[in-house]
């Protein structure tokens, strides 16, 4: 028997009931399923608060949840700064794959350069579950709640995650200038 | 209910079978497991033949076979050359864990410098089940098929690794020196 | 008897009078001071124009000449593009510390989820020391000399510092993009 | 008899008729011309989108279409984050050259201070020329083909440029940010 | 007319007699000729005595002089520390070619599972002329001119070379460890 | 007045009694002292076991104690892959410094070909003095107490440098492999 085995990747900061969705999606078309994280290395900063380690969290508590009957693996990938070389360097963190799924145009771009299938699919409801504003919902107190899936939430109250994004969102408002990296 | 969460950290290169008797052990005394890929970035040398994603398929492939009630993440770690931040490189990448099985001397020090709880494990039976040996035996034509389990067996074949491991071993005597980051 | 250690990091680009009252009065309430230079290996730049050298300078004779009783550590520490990280990579550069003394909200959350004890202290006068005005009045020939400790003053003569903001500072308004990283 | 080598730089993306102008002017004072390929190691983005091979192809058949009189060496440079360490970096990776060609500031800034001889050459027409605006026009189907000398045309349709730099905008304007280094 | 391209790499430290044989043996084959320049970030050191930018000169002033109807390209290749990726990295720094020339095993094992073409060539004599016999002559004032081109002799004469390289070696007969990176 | 400004770099693991008496020959010829503290990144390996911070500790306390009439910048220098770039990359991180003080021939030929003045310094008395014997001496039980200053043994104590040292050197003889970096 052979096995179909997809690729899906994005920042998931945090993963998100659009996720879910394109994750349930590609599930009635393959076997297994590679998430990659990307920009692995990022974190507690206004679009990347949370660590690699959290946003696995995510991922498998929410397909633990769904009991979806997909195998899947989460793969951080820590971002690279030569786009050229990109498909490689997720191509030797992760198990072999067949079909990529994006919708990003760079994405869809490298790995079609690279000689391999890429599926676009159709986009979720962007405009609700962006993680820009879900991010921003965080720091303003708002409604996010309902736009994740529920063992996200969890995640997310139990490393404080709320108060991560909010402190952190001040670092850019002040002008201090002077923390990592600034 | 809370989740006992442990650490392990290793090169498998490959995962031989006392790799997996550790796994085993471990799975007694805990709910779920991390499980770290070392020198995640390294591949096509002769002591570490395999990259982060066949080394991801041998290991999940063989806890899925054995049917353990465990829940495994395997996580790639690339090496970091900084000993000093090397614990919060690891946390970074991982689900947050409890407990840190190793008999690595170096890995223990560091944890326990960080205020970290290890457990040191009595030994397998390194004499046979060294990496180097199987290895070695990849390259001699030699007894290296008992030593992992089936599914290893299976995933080694398939990216013809063992025909990959006797071409690296060429370059080391022979004197081209020409080859990549030689 | 136990000596007790405050750290305090900033970029210094340049160390100004702002700073200089903080060393002052964080000199009262410990022995000895680790004082960071953040971004040290970025310099030549309209918001980093001078090296971790030069501000060395600037920090160690300035404290020099105002006499505090007060063993001081000048540190270099390059960015490193992990926040999660970036605790370990200070504390690995750095003689022991007890308490950090910071206001930036991104550095005071990575501290203390780190576990460690972060005073926050009171701003001294933002809108007339802050390094952004004083950068650009060098760059407009403004009146920038009685914002900074004379010494400070003294280094930025003999490196001929002002005409290095000027003519970097071309750089950005004009068209090149050809210059280095760009 | 002493060859007297000059060293221009530019990101040449792409190789337009402004830089061929420059290095036909440079020709008539060196015997010998080394060109710096700027920020080698990007590509595939917006502002940037040749890769470094491609972009030496665009120089080596220029200058050969042109039949110049004139030792060339295209030399990729990668980009350094470190400003001070910049002109090593170059001199390391090109053979011994004796004059700068440039008018970007910061480049004229790093070479004097390291005491090498630069000469500011007048601008070309850099309404016309300048690299933004022959990347707009790809993008937006203008008039970029007369801006560049027709071995570079050749190149750039040779590689399916123009379609890579139209997919690769679309990933500025749509909202994805789940792209390499995102 | 269709231009076919060949790939050669190599440390070339110092490029000797049997680098150029080869070459002109290549020069039979194709039209034009990609000359990869390995370890290019490494010099000053035993085992690579001489800046990338010097050995572009050793090899383009010997092309030169031998007259060969052949196209060359020699690009500088840093070392990347994943064999894995190392295909992706020097593609995108060089011009696109067809065929690639080695005897490297580790090489030519890399291109294959790359999908791309490799001829293994005869072996020329490596007893005289390997890299390690030429550099240890120089350290010991033995007969290394008649293995290397003149050209070569000549850049080697220019830089001081002899005296560079005898100079380093004693970094290591010596217990310094003092030194850079040691 | 014109302040002479020498620089002396070393790994210092740790800073001896020969340092020791380096410094203070130093002092009578320069009025202030940069201290680069090599491999700074490097801790808790067999030839490496100490961070900066607790090297920086050593040093300033051991000045301090023998109340030297010399302003002293003990300055972590992390290492640089590339020698032909180590000279900017110190000279960026320290204090502008007129003279260089070295027996290191490597760092004495670095710096002579980028026109520094170097001074060769007669050797303190190795045989007694390395650094690798008095590591040795840490891991067997040995007496390492009397070969370096007291404030450094000090420094040792507090950080319980021979236990950890001890514990390091076992990764070494035991097969592991699965260390960090390993």
């Amino acid at each position: 028997m052979v096995v179909t085995r997809g690729f899906f990747i994005g920042r998931f900061q945090p993963f998100h009931e659009g996720h879910r969705r394109v994750v349930e999606t590609i599930a009635e078309e393959v076997d297994e399923l590679v998430i990659g994280i990307g920009s692995a290395g990022k974190s507690h900063a206004v679009d990347d608060p949370f660590t690699a380690g959290e946003r696995i969290m995510m991922i498998t508590k929410t397909i633990f949840e769904r009991d979806l009957d997909l195998v899947t693996y989460t793969v951080p990938i820590e971002d690279i700064e030569r786009n050229s070389v990109w498909v490689s360097h997720v191509q030797s963190l992760c198990p072999r794959f067949d079909v990529i799924y994006s919708h990003n145009p760079l994405v869809i771009r490298l790995f079609r350069e690279a000689g391999l299938e890429v599926e676009e699919f159709p986009m979720y409801d962007r405009d609700e579950l962006e993680g820009t504003r879900i991010r921003q919902a965080m720091v303003e107190d708002g409604e996010w709640r309902p736009l994740v899936p529920s063992p996200v939430e969890e995640v997310i109250d139990e490393i404080d995650g709320e108060e991560r994004l909010r402190q952190i969102a001040r670092s850019d408002t002040e002008a201090g200038h002077d923390g990592p990296s600034a």
